[in-house]
């Protein structure tokens, strides 16, 4: 199946390079009747887009979606959604000089042994740019979680080996980095900078939070909740981890400890600590489900490295572009796109089960 | 798809509970003319099976497993194979008491809820017994992995806090925890035994190790390696995160660092410290792929805790039945069974694109 | 996927060969809550297993089903139902004559092809036995039908040339060819038991009507309900074409005659005569589903015939095994059970849709 | 799913509606470093579109099809190839009068039955405009085709009763009917002018012809290889059945015919009659494959009808826009395109399995 396309029932196909006429998706399974408009998607995109910042790449794209098919009268008519979103700013001349050299940390060399082909133009179709279509396909998806009540949020924990210490949700759009704790964010910025001004990138931690997701959604055995999440957050480029819950310190933890006080609030079953991170046995328990993910430093950077050839040699490159220094407050909004991929999927798995 | 198949060209389909009749697996898409013999997959099931040694459950199944279909004279007919194994000491009473309760830290609550229907005999199809049928598919993947001369190896990197030191393969199977430091393991022994004996039970860290992967298998968007291996280790029970190569550490870290030294070795591409774990932009590149997961605390232990019933009120609770004070010895076939399966199937996929 | 797995929702995947250990299925994705017992499925078995009267192969198979998994005090749970029948009357020997030849008109030699490896006995997964697997997947499907109020009855149209004239559904399970019209049922016995008698075979048309089905089930483009149901039945050994509601005919029909007489009643939109074939745009209009299906005559037959070798020579060749001189009845039974597969999944998919 | 992609391993994506802003699709699956460009495409559109002749709709559609990714420097890359068709000419006034009326013979009743949603404009995404996508995503499998030496040739057998009597394969292009016999096209054509000077349209039998296809492809169960045809070519509107090689006249055949001479020609196994139709136990036999499909007459007639209306009542129909008289003609190019989709996906499935 190539990769290209994700999701059962919500199933959301993409496509595009980096450098050619346009990237989009075509999203299949979407239920008919919910109100849907070309703002409703653009809004997410402008999160992603680049250019917003001084601590991201400076490439200008306006990142226009249009709407193909599949809406009529303002409402979604259960046919497919095509999206797309034409590439304004593709600067290729600037890949010119890695045409036959494979940038270190990047897919390039692998994607020459896969497809026997290289599109060097900024990576084709490994470019973080693919990303756009997936936050266009998630702002869909979120009308059906819109109707559950649901609610996803995604923001920086760390960059730089600077974290968060408070979690302040309403702060998280108001600073560059999308982190939850104005100050941090302010040390982030400055470690973002100073990275960026020696040639250099940063790494970062991302926290993810779903609420309101009813107990009962996700599968007991290879389609656990964790397992489904993990697949989609883990498909991102750069996510290096994942960890729900109690985590990787759960490996350090008593069993008397990890299963946590048992207490009924409003009919529900809840835990203490949420340890579970909101997933049971790979079903979602009712209580907020969340998780974090780790994000290694740009692999584009200005300073000079040795690299491999295609001839099998080393080189010395040296990569122009316009990159970001961070990518972890770019990633955000992907993380909560693919997080509603999944949480809608789920949805309707679960109406065909139990309707 | 509810969830209990696997894969795309190898594709497993799991069924049983744990007390029920049997458990066992078909699985489609194996390529004619492996040799295959009951023996090559019990030796795996072997090794997972209960009652090894006294860190784990004192249950006793011979897991003997029975080849039903798809082998003719030895060897595989690329037609599918179905494989049970009969459930032999399911002690249904052990768990008559818990009928009307749900044990902390398991899917109980969560099964209830999706299905409406409670199967209180031992978890039912949540029980951690599924996981033979795993690896009676993962014996069968390694035949298709032994033939591209990919080896798996998964090993306890820790438990309860005591951590290998030293990194020995050969010492692996000869102590009860799997690990690869034998005086580590003696202390990882006595972590488990102090914890049993206190009624509790401990969490651990697992790592795995896949050599001689060619560059090229896994695919550059939604189905990268690193998300496939991930939905495949994610979807064994108790494992509440993954990291692969540089991992949680890569948010600390700068990217001229992480792209590492670049060098060329037998025609090769090869970094200095493979902080990518074998995976460049979703796809193998030719290094060996390492990742590390946690596994929480078993949530059977034997103490008296507070559990919710289906009447949404407190009760205590007493776990009789025969449950492992770690599991993670246990689970290390089963991430080596999962990751056979997602690398025999990214092979399949890649001989369909470029045979 | 090998093609051994059939459905999205209701996913049923079959296993075993015509003279292995044992054949079966799992079917994956049955709602909870679903009255199943073993004599629910033996009933359809029963229908469909060999030796039932003269006109059938003598081969004796109790066809005992065994239920594996998925079923808990009489209920089904929404977890994987394993179904396993072992074969028991093998006389593999019957063929060793035949090891190196492939018999005309079945799949010897295109198996042989395909995978390299050739299973003699009986055919082994290209047999009609596989269907039995089918039938049993059928009779749960048929569960799901029941509670929604869909019906599906096939029976014997035609056999060599004689016609059922009147079609009187009481009546097709009192005759051996399972034809509604009792006085072309004694002419059909007769043509088979003259081509029997002539070491020959006779083929024949099945016809198929479900009705209760509401109007709302199927796709509107690929996965029309026409083109779900002919995959269905088209997978059917031995079938060579289908047609649905006016069919083949059509070809000589104006537009003003096809698009029939409509009318309203009880608030249903109904046509003069169904030549739709209560399917309009690939979606079921509410109008009662109707199709007929060509069957070719039973390839097995006494008389000797020339053959191709493995060494690609020509060769005489005299069948011996015990085979049915018309497949006719048999199928009949075989189609309903696929005909159950694909609605039941078309229900759940709406269900999803809008639940 | 949904029903808007087809195929497993060259699996395509549709998306659209009749008077939408565009039509198109997205390709997933296609090896890489195949030629292709616009005009490869470009051309089996222009078979397609509209208003070729005087036998077809005189809407006025260039059907120009843009390529948006997947193809660099010439040659496919290994990435989904997405093709979009703006369209131009949707005069959706024509279609304001039968807003809140089913037209007879139309999904209009089904549609709005299914999604709730009534796209009154010219059928939305059940019209066949829909087909151009399949057709641009055809002459990308062809492409794959060609590299084995496969060709695929469709043709009309008959219009309205009128049959051809030759087969030159010659001719087919020279006649605006597509007929392989001159003569005959001659008389179709008077046939279809006869419907639409009184209003009326007519029906037609198409036949399909595959010639190169290698032994093995397909499988042996639920995915014979006319069981993918068919569910690819009865996804076609109008197509009311299909049959292959003896079809349905082997319901009237003897075994003992039907199996047919054998012989070995050029080492491979052939046969007198090819009644298989290519095809054996689901698996293509290396013989040339030929199936035939029925038309029925289009629905959209010029004459006043009687139609039910949303608030089912009766009320008169005129139905203007621009319409075929007939469709064989336009079907045509898409019965290639469908083969060519099944075909291309057997040939990349079977180098999975033995590369």
């Amino acid at each position: 199946m190539a990769g290209n396309a994700f999701g059962e029932l919500f199933k959301v196909t993409t496509f595009g390079e980096s450098h050619g006429p346009a990237i989009g998706c075509v999203i299949d399974g979407v239920p008919p009747g919910l109100d849907l408009s070309q703002p409703d998607i653009q809004k997410d995109l402008d999160r992603r887009k680049p250019g917003q910042s001084d601590v991201t790449t400076q490439r200008k794209e306006s990142d226009t979606v249009e709407i193909l098919s599949g809406v009529f009268e303002g409402k979604t008519t259960g046919t497919p959604i095509a999206l797309i979103i034409r590439n304004a700013d593709h600067q290729s001349k600037d890949y010119e000089n890695i045409k036959d050299i494979f940038r270190p940390g990047h897919a390039d060399y692998t994607f020459f042994q896969k497809f026997g082909i290289r599109d060097h133009r900024g990576g084709g179709r490994s470019s973080g740019r693919e990303t756009a279509a997936r936050v266009a396909a998630g702002a869909v998806a979120k009308k059906i979680l819109l109707k559950h009540g649901i609610a996803i949020t995604a923001y920086t924990l760390a960059i730089g080996g600077v974290h968060a210490d408070t979690i302040d949700l309403s702060v998280i759009e108001e600073n560059i980095v999308r982190s939850p704790d104005l100050e941090a964010a302010a040390n982030m910025v400055k470690k973002i900078n100073a990275a960026r001004e020696s040639g250099d990138s940063v790494g970062g931690i991302i926290e993810a939070v779903i609420v309101g997701v009813p107990a009962g959604l996700g599968d007991p055995v290879f389609d656990k909740l964790e397992a489904r999440l993990s697949h989609a957050v883990m498909s991102i480029g750069a996510v290096k981890g994942i960890e729900f819950g109690s985590g990787f310190s759960s490996a350090n933890m008593y069993g008397s400890q990890h299963n946590d006080e048992v207490s009924i609030v409003d009919g529900k079953v809840v835990t203490g600590h949420n340890f579970a991170g909101g997933i049971s046995g790979g079903i979602s328990n009712g209580e907020s489900i969340n998780f974090r993910l780790a994000v290694k430093p740009t692999s584009s950077i200005a300073a000079r490295q040795q690299a491999a050839t295609k001839d099998m040699a080393l080189s010395d490159i040296e990569i122009k572009g316009r990159h970001d220094p961070c990518l972890t407050p770019r990633i955000v909004p992907v993380v909560e796109a693919m997080t509603a991929l999944v949480i809608a999927d789920c949805i309707l798995l679960q109406q065909s089960l139990r309707p």
